[in-house]
C-alpha cells in the first residue's frame, strides 16, 4: 500500500502551462490566463492545484514549459519548483513544440526517464485514483508504450476528442489498445460512442519515455525531433531554432500516427476530470446537488440572489444582486461584466473576439 | 397660437421632489435619488426635464419641495431657479404636508395664484400637449376647482391608481368631473375599467387655487390646515411644527373626500406619460420600436450584446457583455450590479430591503 503514496522513480511530470482559456472571458484573459486563477474557490490557482496533485507522484521531477510572458507569474506561484524546471517559450507554438522540447531536455537529464504530460488548467477531483492510474501509464510506458490516460465519459460531449479502445494489452493489467483517435464528435455520434462503451475522452495526458516520443516524431517528421534534440543540446540556441519549428499539436503530429502503427495504448480511467472549458462547465464543477440556488465563486457575501440559479462570480468585489433568472451566468470584474447563460457559455469567445475586433484588445 | 407658447398669468409650478426610487436601484439611490438622475439619456436628470417642461408655462414661478439631504442638489441642477424657492422639509412627510405647505406659502405671496403639482420624476414625451393640458387645467382651478389631469391608460397597469370620469363640466370644454378616485386595481379589474373608456391613470397632477387646496383640508382635517398657514405665516416655526403633522398623501387627505363632496374635476390627456417606476417602464420608455437589441442607457460603446434584448445600463464605465438573454436588465454601476428580467423588475424592491437588513444600508 505504500506504493500507493510514494513518488514513482524517474517519474517526471511536464505542465505545459499555456492557453487563454478566452471562454472563461472576464476572468481569464491573456495577462491572466486561466492556469493562473483559482477557479475552483480552494484558495489555489489551477495550476497550483495541478502541481498539488502531481507532486506526491515525482517528488521535484516538475517541469513547466509556459510562454515568456507567464515565467515570473509560474515561478512566483510555485516556489517549491526550481526555476530552471520553468522553460520558456519564446512563441506559442502548439503542445508538440512545447512537450517535445521537454522530451529533448529530459532525454539527455535522465535515460531512464519516464515523463506524463499534463495540461495546468485541468480540474481532478480524486487524486488518488489519478494517481493509480498515473502509476499504471508509468509501468507501460517503461515497455516503449505511448500511454494515454482515457476518461470515462460522463456525457455525450461535442467539445472533447475521444479514443476509441481496443483489446487488452497483454502484460499491464487495466491497459488497452488504441483502435485509433477520433475527433470532436457531434452529440449524436458521441451518443453512439457511449453506447459502445469503447470510448474514452481524449483530455490530452500522455505518458512516455522521452527518447520514444521523439522517436515517434522523427518517424514523421525527422527535422522537427531533430530541432529539438538540437536546442537540448545547446539551449542557447533557443531563441534562434524556436521560430522555425512546425506549429502543430501533439495529437496530430504524434498520437494519431503512432496509434495507426499500433504504439499507443490507454489506461481507462475515472477521477473526476474536468477541462473548466467555459462557464457551464465551471457552473457544473461547483453546483451543489440540488441547484435550488445560485453558485457562487467567491465572497458569497456579496451575492443578492432571489429565485434565480446559475453561476455568479462577484470578482469585482461589490454587490451583486440577481433575480429570477435560471442558469445565469454573471462574472463582474473590475474592468468587465459578462451576463450570458450556462447553454450559451460557448458563446463567450465571439465575444472576446468581437473586443479585440474593436480595439479593446487590452481587456482580452 | 401665441396663446400655447405663453406663461400662464399667476400660475406656479409646484414640484415635490422626494422618493428614492427603490425600484431603480442600483442607479437611484436615497443619496442620489431617481429625481436628480438622467434616466433617459438626454443629459438632463428628470427633475430638470421637470422644469424644462413647466417653465414656458410658469416664467419664474416654480417651487421645488424637497428633503433638506437634496436641497444643495436641486440647486445646483437648477441655476434658473431662486434659491428661495426651493423649500426644504425638515423630514419626509409624505404628499400633503409638503403640498400644503406650498400652497400655504403661495396663498400668502398671490392671492390670485393657482398652483399645480408635478412629480419630480416622472417623464412627458409630447411637453406641448402636457402644456395644453394645464392651461385646461387652471382655467377651471380659477373657478374654485380642484382640477386633476387624467392619464389615458395605454394598457391595464396594476401600479396606478384610476380616475372614474364623470359628465362634461359645464363652461370648460375637455374638462369632465371626477366619479371617484379607484385604488390600484388588479389587471383584470383594469382590463374591466379600460373596457368602458371612463378611467384615466392618476399620476398625482394636482392643479388648484392655493386657498381652495387648503380649505378643502380644513374640511377634514382643520388643524392641519391651520398648522399649514401658521408655518407660512412665520417659516422660523417650520423646524418646530414640522414632526407633528400628519403623514397622509394629498389623494387620502384631499382628493377622495373632495372627490366625494362633488369639488373635483379631471382633464383628460394624452402625452406620453411615464413614472419611470421600476426598470421594465424605464426599458419600455427607452426601446426601439423593433425591439430587436438591448437598449442602453448611457455609453453604447461600452456593451457587446448578442442575441439579446431588454435594458443595459453600463454606468460602471466599464464593458458589460450580454448573450443570449432576452428581455433582461443588467444594471451596472460602480458600487452596485444588478442582473434581472424585466418581468421581475418591481422585485428588485425586495432585494434592497434584503440589503438594509443585511446591514449594507449604505448602498441603498
Amino acid at each position: 500500500m505504500t506504493d500507493e503514496i510514494a513518488p514513482i522513480e524517474n517519474f517526471w511530470a511536464v505542465v505545459p502551462a499555456g492557453g487563454a482559456g478566452t471562454r472563461l472571458w472576464p476572468l481569464s484573459r491573456s495577462t491572466s490566463p486561466k492556469f493562473l486563477r483559482d477557479l475552483t474557490g480552494t484558495g489555489r490557482s489551477l495550476l497550483q492545484g495541478t502541481y498539488d496533485r502531481l507532486a506526491p507522484l515525482v517528488d521535484d521531477r516538475f517541469m513547466v514549459v509556459t510562454g515568456q510572458a507567464h515565467r515570473d507569474a509560474v515561478a512566483d506561484q510555485l516556489p517549491e519548483v526550481d526555476r530552471d524546471e520553468i522553460v520558456a517559450e519564446p512563441s506559442a507554438r502548439d503542445s508538440m513544440a512545447a512537450i517535445g522540447l521537454a522530451a529533448a531536455l529530459l532525454e539527455r537529464r535522465d535515460p531512464d526517464a519516464v515523463m506524463g504530460s499534463f495540461a495546468a488548467d485541468h480540474v481532478i477531483t480524486d487524486p488518488a485514483a489519478f494517481g493509480g492510474s498515473v502509476r499504471t501509464a508509468v509501468a507501460a510506458a517503461r515497455d516503449g508504450w505511448l500511454v494515454t490516460i482515457g476518461i470515462e465519459p460522463t456525457f455525450p460531449s461535442s467539445a472533447f476528442g475521444y479514443i476509441h479502445l481496443g483489446g487488452d494489452l497483454g502484460g499491464h493489467a487495466g491497459v488497452h489498445a488504441v483502435e485509433s483517435f477520433v475527433e470532436k464528435p457531434s452529440v449524436s455520434v458521441a451518443e453512439g460512442y457511449l453506447a459502445t462503451g469503447r470510448y474514452r475522452w481524449n483530455a490530452g495526458m500522455f505518458v512516455v519515455r522521452p527518447g520514444v516520443l521523439l522517436d515517434l516524431l522523427a518517424a514523421d517528421d525527422p527535422a522537427f525531433a531533430a530541432a529539438l534534440r538540437a536546442i537540448a543540446a545547446d539551449p542557447t540556441t533557443l531563441e534562434a531554432a524556436w521560430p522555425a519549428l512546425p506549429k502543430v499539436a501533439l495529437d496530430h503530429a504524434v498520437a494519431e500516427p503512432a496509434a495507426a502503427a499500433g504504439r499507443v495504448v490507454v489506461v481507462p480511467a475515472a477521477f473526476g476530470w474536468d477541462d473548466i472549458g467555459d462557464f457551464d462547465s465551471l457552473a457544473g464543477l461547483l453546483e451543489d446537488a440540488d441547484r435550488a440556488e445560485v453558485t457562487v465563486l467567491g465572497e458569497a457575501a456579496l451575492v443578492h440572489a432571489a429565485q434565480a440559479t446559475g453561476l455568479v462570480v462577484p470578482a469585482g468585489g461589490k454587490v451583486v444582486a440577481v433575480i429570477g433568472l435560471d442558469d445565469v451566468v454573471v462574472v463582474d470584474t473590475p474592468d468587465a461584466l459578462l451576463v450570458t447563460t450556462r447553454a450559451r457559455a460557448q458563446d463567450v469567445k465571439a465575444v472576446v473576439n468581437a473586443l479585440k475586433d474593436s480595439g479593446r484588445g487590452e481587456l482580452t
